[in-house]
């Protein structure tokens, strides 16, 4: 007996077994819950309103949430278990619309995709030749430059499908000189493909005319294997050690990924038939979910996935809703640490291209920094922690509608730009950045990170906002003004977090620079990455010391470069070439490994002397 | 709700939707219940009694069957539908164990087989070390002589799910270069191989073991495709012209063979995971049918299927249960008539290698030849009709127990050899070709293939025998002698089939003869290969003039020779390669257009003049 679940608004439904989480069922339904600890209970973030129909709440919930709350109906999503008919209303926080980056940066390419259409009229006679069709369309392709066609059985099951009667030939799809298969008339002119970018977090997809070259949409959506573990450990360990755990985690990403597919075909009024290519980068682990590989070895020294390369398959065998005769692709990897995302994001900058010093930082869920000195390149993985992202902070959400994204310090007044402009909910990471950073220029937290106390800042415009109890904390926005936000704090905590993760940024750079016998005056070019490096202020980022002063530099902004990559990647095989001379060329420092990571780690935690000081 | 039927002997059950056949409840089941029109109830042979759960007769069983036998709850299951719970009594002949020949000539081969197993010892140091596993694997084997091995996605899966504590190492299973998986530790000493001759009837399986080359086990079963069809022109009809006919087709031999490994298996004590690679042979339609290529264009002019070559594709995906990571092969094909079965028999008995003029017969369901003359081979494929089979023969039945197989007509007297020695049910193939060569050497049978009346014949001691009505008969034997047995005759029409079967054959030889120069007396060995090739006595053979005298040739019978070439494609890449030369060699000569096929066909029909005298 199943039962339904409702949740509003939107009035999305699931029919769902006793005893299931309102998490699973909301995925279930189409639901965007969102959490960052998998389902633990410990981050209290996939709040949601529910009265009827669910087991009392756990002691868990007791402990996560105000008595209050829980008198109001209130639940966490992840530990409730549905009992019976339930009608649940989501909060706004845990429903916003998420603002994924999906544009960035690309290099122009020679259009020669992967895969090709070929065109071979036919008329009666020809089906009427002695011979098999198979070995006369073979020797025209052969014409075409295509050398010893090899077909598959699949290539020849569709070929067999299609009855000659009133033809005026075929189309055949083309892998190299592998026949895929074959379409009745001429179809040579539609050819699409679908670039992703696979994010721990998000996943993004681009829908391109592979006959033109162009992008035709875009559309993201949060990967749904997040109900496993917002980290990547986590759901190393959901694959090893849950029976069937692997499969699961493979199924999400593929049911995101498929979704995709759906809405940018309803965009596009194109049937999912029409995509015929798919090429996907990601982090490693990402990638090896996704392909179905035990990622057994990436949670042990050296710390390595079993295979580098590039992987393909069969879209039909792989259970991606493209057209069966379709291929599914991914870029190589560069180590169990340098996926094929980053791969794709020096891809898209040109970055092993640079005569002169130039550094990339991809900060999503992850950080990945990238430096050349002309020459070589190296690149390393920082365990920057969640707290760029929004996650593991007080008051913290990620980038979407009704987040504090923006936060000014001026004239004895903090100014707040909210995502949406609707009322706020709570902080994302590049608020953070810029709060923090306006706490430091105002005075009010020391050079190793302490927030003074009210009595201390005695004097600033600001000292009322500071106080001790319950904690040590900043109040950055007055209780429910407006009407229906949240009030937001940043806690001494939340700068400690925010600490070790510019930390281990910051190590990561100074190492790289010095492995590279490089100083920052050296660097030409930063260019900033991925979601949170597209929307942090640089002048906060380094009012922080994110980064350190690179003093001759140009800051740009990248936006989502791993996906323009696969976009090139797409497009040109030239490009799949060059990708596969890049993961070859970058050099992979693992920083945990690095004698000195300890002394650059603990020097990048202090915040930077010469801007502790108040805004003119 | 389902219906329980369940048949006597053996109480095997069904449990079937209503309205379904008795024929298809009998598959469901597991009860071979056989028949040769595909269920158009028009041969009768799938007789059964049941009194309680059908529906009425319909017309076309009142038709068939006596009103005496109707009155008994004899019923054609291709034609009673199931109403109610049913017990369905089988009757002797319909359920009778089929004698499949198995065994044929081979020729030695060195074992080389297309999948081959590495062990690669590893230690824990080796899985430690830095790179990819893949990497290293890659490089070992190269030492081994496997130039840059490819992994396939499947491979790295299975490598994954390989834990490397406590492992000495692990087996890579190969097919050339690419790396189709792993196991675990040293398994290098299973690798396991199934020859498969797909007949149009039967299904031959020969388990050989790849690491010695040896046979371990032999199996056969009918084609479950007999359902849709004694012959292949109805079985393509049937999977052009109804909805999912060809996969179901598909679907019906792939349950034949897997049945085949379930028992072969069972009776070797291996799991069917020790199967690795599968080989199989077939005519032209069987072999599309079996790789689910819609056959539309076999039955245009010019006849040709839509490739030739051999095909290969995993296990997994072709759904046979054979170990996941395995393939499936098949030979190369001819042309539309001459397919992979006839290059397995010239590969088996080395037809291509004689220097001397030899001819080969495979008369199964089709009737195959082909010639050589020391240099060049031709082949054609006889529309012989099913009369070989005991198909379309008044008594007839296929060789298998209760079938006479052998008649003598000696001093006045007629002797039937009947297979297992039980009371006789009908007459197979080599019973019907002694009865007619016994009728035409005792004079009751014309040159021109008239049976003589009762009156014409007098003075011969077996004149009472025929009789006028109700058809023009010969008696075999007598009614209810012995008891249990059913009363076999030889009609005028049975004759008239099996001239037209011999003619056609005839014509075949003739002709192919006549293209390669060669008249019967340069003929130094005749082959005869399959079924009825091995059980017809070659003195009948003759006596009945299927062949022409060839003075001076031995003839030798070499059994399942098609199969003995799927084993020889096993066991040896090298005896691939010579079969892709074979069927490149093979000139098809097309009968049908062969400007001289009527007169050689009349000219066939006759029963030789010479022999058309009383036994001494």
């Amino acid at each position: 007996m199943k039962i339904k679940v409702s949740f509003l608004p939107g009035g999305r439904e699931a029919q769902v077994d006793e005893g299931v989480c309102l998490l699973e069922a909301a995925r279930l339904a189409g639901v965007g819950l969102e959490g960052d600890c998998g389902g633990l209970g410990s981050c209290a973030k996939c709040r949601v309103i529910a009265h009827e129909g669910l087991a009392p709440p756990t002691v868990l919930e007791q402990e996560r949430l105000d008595n209050q709350d829980i008198a109001q109906g209130m639940r966490l999503a992840c530990q409730a278990q549905v009992k019976g008919p339930a009608q649940v209303t989501l909060l706004p926080s845990s429903t916003a619309r998420h603002h994924i980056l999906e544009e960035g940066v690309s290099r122009a390419v020679r259009l020669q995709p992967a895969l090709t259409k070929h065109f071979l009229p036919l008329d009666v006679g020809d089906w009427k030749r002695s011979g098999p069709l198979a070995a006369m369309i073979r020797e025209r392709l052969g014409r075409e430059g295509v050398r010893r066609a090899d077909f598959s059985v699949r290539a020849l099951q569709s070929l067999g499908a299609i009855d000659p009667a009133g033809q005026e030939g075929l189309t055949a799809l083309l892998f190299q000189n592998q026949v895929l298969g074959f379409e009745p008339g001429d179809t040579s002119g539609q050819l699409w493909g679908l670039a992703v970018d696979i994010g721990t977090t998000t996943v993004v997809g681009y829908l391109l005319d592979l006959t033109h070259g162009r992008i035709a949409a875009v559309a993201s959506a949060l990967n749904e294997q997040q109900i496993h573990g917002a980290d990547v450990i986590t759901r190393i360990d959901y694959a090893l050690h849950h029976p069937q755990g692997l499969d699961r985690l493979r199924e999400l990403v593929l049911s995101t990924i498929n979704g995709i597919i759906e809405r940018i075909c309803q965009q596009q009024g194109l049937p999912d038939q029409a995509i015929y290519s798919l090429m996907v980068v990601g982090n490693t682990t990402i990638n090896q979910l996704f392909w179905g590989i035990p990622p057994r070895l990436l949670i042990r020294p050296p710390y390595n996935p079993i295979a580098m390369e590039g992987l393909s398959a069969s879209a039909k065998e792989m259970g991606l809703r493209i057209n069966p005769l379709g291929m599914v692709f991914s870029l190589p990897l560069v180590s169990g640490f340098i996926g094929s995302d980053t791969v794709g994001v020096v891809l898209a900058t040109g970055l092993h291209k640079s005569r002169k010093p130039r550094i990339a930082l991809d900060i999503g869920t992850n950080g990945e920094i990238v430096l050349t000195d002309g020459h070589r390149m190296a690149a390393c993985s920082c365990a920057a922690g969640p707290a760029f992202e929004g996650a593991h902070i007080q008051c913290g959400m990620r980038g979407c509608s009704g987040a504090i994204d923006r936060v000014d310090f001026k004239h004895g007044r903090i100014a707040c730009h909210v995502i949406d402009e609707v009322p706020h909910q709570g902080i994302c990471g590049s608020g953070l950045v810029d709060a923090v950073s306006g706490l430091l220029a105002s005075g009010l937290i020391t050079a190793d990170g302490r927030l003074l106390t009210r009595q201390e800042a005695a004097g600033s415009p600001f000292a009322d906002r500071l106080s001790e109890e319950p904690l040590t904390q900043f109040r950055l926005t007055e209780k429910m003004l407006p009407p229906a936000s949240r009030q937001v704090v940043i806690t001494q905590k939340d700068i400690r977090e925010l600490q070790l993760a510019k930390g281990a940024m910051l190590a990561g750079v100074s190492i790289l620079l010095d492995i590279l016998d490089l100083g920052p005056e050296d660097i030409h070019e930063v260019l900033l990455a991925g979601a949170f490096g597209n929307y942090v202020r640089p002048r906060s980022a380094l009012g922080i010391g994110l980064l350190p002063t690179f003093p001759r530099a140009r800051i740009r902004q990248v936006g989502n470069a791993a996906g323009s990559g696969a976009r090139m990647a797409l497009l040109s095989q030239a490009a799949i070439k060059e990708a596969i001379r890049i993961a070859e060329r970058i050099g992979h420092i693992d920083l945990a490994r690095y004698p000195d990571f300890q002394h650059h780690f603990l020097k990048g935690l202090a915040f930077p002397h010469e801007l502790a000081r108040p805004d003119p």
